[in-house]
């Protein structure tokens, strides 16, 4: 059993954001599968998707602080400059935290820990909507 | 042909530790497996996994000690600090690392390179036992 | 539906190389796959994997440059340092990217963003060839 959904996501403004209603939202079926996975993919080189805690906004600010710390806009190494300050910090934060998010599924229900949510990380200051696939595969009860 | 397990890793210190036989142990009918994929999952938010070289206990002490200088315990423009000086340090490595890999199986075993081990990467001082999801998917021979 | 197939990349200088073309032109057969995953992986601990900006070299040049900033050649806080100054940097840098990715095939293409293409991120400088395998599976139409 395939499911698959493109989720267009509202422009969001830069930083750390939770999205997981709107991405399992996107796959009621799977409450179908006894086993399976979910796989969810972001369709851009300067946003990315990651797991973290899901309660407290102060740990998405602080993403932010950091991430921003580790790679500054407008580095005086970067030589890909014309896109602005923020690009191509962008592009490097979205590799280290990766375009994709995958994981499994038990007795119809998607098996994250119970902080675990689903982070969309905006690396552009107006990055605009963003797409992602979801894609959930496996075996029916 | 699906399978599903859970493992339970014992708490171990901050570090980052080989689990690999501990991990393949849970789901020996792979061997069953013509082609598929391994998929393994923790359910936290301050621990992470990651392939890297499985000999030399050297390369496992220096990741700890990059990630470390790289996200300085008790850093000060954190914000959310209550849960302890290594505690959003710890979010923050989780998703530079990730909270999954996957790897391909071919002809009944997980081809892994030579060198390549799965890492428990514990990134809390007192982070207690963990909990992975192992998932193994793919056609029989 | 499952393909799998081995890919051997020449060997590449140091720095980050687009591999698209050789990794799609692997699995030619996914065409027939309505909805499927790609799962692309590296076989190594100083290489890794990544999806990023596809049209100028720039960008990949600005990634080499950030990512040997942060985990630089020689740092002396490194203890594993007998396989040269460009070892345990590779190490680190492999698991900050990940050593797979991965994305949703849709109607027999591969669902990757207008710019995003497959980066072979080289963290030795004289890695030698690589070898990867390319896994995909899904529903045929």
């Amino acid at each position: 059993m395939w499911l698959q959904r493109d989720v267009e996501l509202r422009p969001r403004p830069r930083g750390f954001h939770l999205v997981t209603g709107e991405v399992l939202e996107a796959v009621p079926e799977l409450r179908a599968l006894r086993v399976g996975i979910v796989h969810v993919f972001v369709r851009h080189t300067s946003a990315s998707l990651t797991l973290n805690e899901n309660a407290s906004p102060d740990v998405r600010r602080d993403f932010e602080t950091w991430f921003t710390h580790a790679v500054p806009d407008g580095w005086g190494d970067f030589s890909h400059t014309l896109e602005g300050p923020d690009d191509m910090p962008a592009h490097v934060k979205a590799s280290l935290l990766g375009p994709s998010v995958s994981f499994p599924v038990i007795d119809g229900r998607p098996a994250l820990g119970t902080w675990q949510g689903i982070y969309l990380c905006e690396h552009r200051d107006h990055g605009g909507a963003r797409s992602l696939v979801v894609t959930a595969w496996g075996e029916e009860a």
